[in-house]
């Protein structure tokens, strides 16, 4: 997969995906990150990507001329048309993982990140495919952002995690919040852990840690269980919890 | 304020907050950076971190001796007890604008950033005060979290970002998406801005801009519109889009 990223910080952009697994795809070539100066498509002396807001207000916003002059110039460096334009913004619907997933899909994603109070909205309109945010909070600017949704799309790239098992069993496959984990030892500083991971009881575990994840859910985020996979036995288990649920597959 | 962060890849943490926002906080000394290498706190030869999960399954899951000792050892460094620490974790609720703003209250903040499983349930317990979500996706490691989470907090420290007026105008202040932004020219390629804000009419903008807030907050995040302050007239512009709002201030 290639990733462009277009923004006056490529730095922030390179350097955060430089480790790790976005670092691994890259040097295994599963990943070819390119990142391009905004200032680059500037035509004046200051290499100006911002201008005042129209209709007054503070702030500044991403002028239209580079940025589109960007994205055009972005699209002719590779001849494939399954790629989309992404640009993060605080004024989008959030990311998810099933967005992700769908986005590891593309032959090319080209990201480009915004400051201030945006991109005019009228390259949006003409230009960008997808827009999302990475949650509700104000960032400094969408290269941390654009940092964020290449991680999570990197490690969905066929061959860059080594087990397909940990990218399933991670958060957010079945729609529910993950159990709590514990290593070695059994005991630390007098806290052991819990009983049934001691037992050596495979299917007892597994009861163990779906019970977990059905009641972290419910305790923290009562929303995911409208949408989450449930079967008949996570049913029978939120009912226990007081919390009725219809079977969902 | 000073924030302590201890990961395994101190670098990603450090190369993205250098720039912008977060890099004038600690230039201009309202904030003070401090990153700690979970490996230091290692005890083995190897500078063993992680070990495989109580129960089996897949991954690794961060031990719970280093990760202590790390913050007992960063509590030792500063005399303040107005201080939480800080877990990034998938399985926690979301960050939210609110909860930012509360973190920029105290004097120290000590992320740990954990990855692969996640950390010892018992650190959890026993260290942590708070857990936050950047949302519902899966990323490689706590690292680009944590460093969302400080960006966030640093545009909070006072003295930080010059006009207050443009922290507050960002989205999430008053619970709604943001309105579109545009700016010169008015016309670009053939595009033209909406005439409301080539009207000069100071009030006839203002309205423009909180109906599209409220139109976009109504399309794309309704959910937003439970808890939003909504004055008489937002309930007023709401009615006539087919929603049906209580003022709420």
């Amino acid at each position: 997969m290639r990733i462009d990223c277009i923004s006056i910080f490529p730095q922030i952009i390179a350097d955060a995906l430089a480790h790790s697994i976005p670092g691994r795809a890259q040097a295994g070539e599963q990943l070819s990150l390119h990142h391009h100066d905004l200032r680059a498509f500037t035509t004046d002396k200051h290499q100006k990507v911002d201008d005042i807001p129209y209709g007054g207000g503070v702030g500044m916003v991403f002028k239209p001329e580079p940025a589109t002059a960007a994205i055009r110039a972005v699209k002719a460096m590779s001849a494939t048309e399954n790629r989309l334009v992404i640009h993060p913004s605080p004024a989008a619907p959030p990311l998810t993982q099933k967005a992700v997933n769908a986005l590891a899909q593309y032959d090319q994603l080209i990201f480009i990140a915004s400051r201030y109070e945006g991109l005019d909205q009228r390259v949006i309109d003409q230009h960008v495919d997808r827009e999302y945010s990475i949650g509700d909070f104000v960032i400094s600017g969408g290269e941390l952002a654009c940092a964020v949704m290449i991680d999570a799309v990197s490690r969905q790239i066929p061959g860059v995690v080594a087990k397909k098992e940990s990218v399933e069993q991670d958060s957010y496959y079945d729609g529910l919040l993950d159990y709590p984990h514990y290593t070695r030892p059994a005991v630390f500083e007098e806290q052991a852990i819990p009983d049934e991971l001691r037992s050596g009881h495979h299917e007892q575990i597994r009861i163990w840690r779906k019970k977990q994840a059905l009641q972290r859910t419910l305790d923290l985020r009562p929303d995911l269980l409208e949408t989450a996979a449930l079967d008949k036995e996570a049913v029978k288990l939120l009912r226990s919890m007081g919390y009725r649920a219809k079977e969902r597959s």
